[in-house]
């Protein structure tokens, strides 16, 4: 389980390392599909990650309101803090937990649903990559190529 | 790990169930980014998913061509086919697997390439179903709806 998440937190820097490249108005133009934009994208896959991982360590649901960080370095921060704070009860998955229930939903369900999420938001960054005329970061989890 | 596979296979049936609604000329339209194409995206997923299972069954690394699947009825018959052969090793992985070693590769890191590879291309084809105008397949993996 952790390496999954370890592989979105690694794709995920790189995505926000690329869009240093791209001028903020296209990082916040809005899109078809998706979250709406890029940095909007990659705020929401930010946020449902840190809002389910703090339901599971007992904490109460949060979301992060988009505006603040409709910027690449502010929400780039947010991505930084929000990971630390749910870091620590990733670390520690073991697989005892996967049949703990919150709700309706096994702990287990809710980490690969996290897992799931970010990924496919991250494809949906590739398509509009290409859109922009270029090379989206790599998704692959072995052979990623030299960093 | 079955459990991100099973979630997978559900989620690439009901794309292929979506494929139903569009005309044959979009399903084999080359577009940005992807795979080239819808079907051909398709058939690239279920062909990376066989050939690599395939080679950690032991048995010699091989390659669909796309042209035989072309047509949505070919490509979602070689779907259920390869998922079939492959489908035994899935349900049968257990942890201990996870260290063993193809080339410099861990089994573990091989399964969990397939997974995000899958997930991935699927997140590609969310934008593509947008920009067509159509509602995508649900990627989620707990509150995935009615069916």
């Amino acid at each position: 389980m952790q390496k999954l998440f370890e592989y979105n937190w690694l794709v995920r820097g790189e995505w926000f390392d690329w869009c240093g490249q791209v001028p903020e108005e296209e990082l916040t133009r809005e899109r078809t599909g998706g979250f709406g934009s890029i940095l909007k994208t990659l705020v929401h896959v930010v946020d449902i990650e840190h809002a389910w991982i703090r339901g599971l360590m007992g904490e109460p649901e949060s979301h992060y309101p988009f505006e603040p960080y409709a910027t690449l370095e502010a929400a780039r921060k947010l991505s930084d803090e929000a990971a630390a704070e749910i870091r620590p009860f990733v670390l520690d998955w073991t697989d005892e937990l996967d049949d703990k229930r919150m709700d309706i939903f096994t702990y287990g369900d809710i980490m690969r649903h996290l897992i799931a999420h970010e990924i496919h938001h991250i494809g949906q960054l590739s398509i509009w990559s290409r859109e922009l005329g270029l090379k989206p970061v790599s998704a692959n989890l072995i052979l990623r190529g030299p960093r």
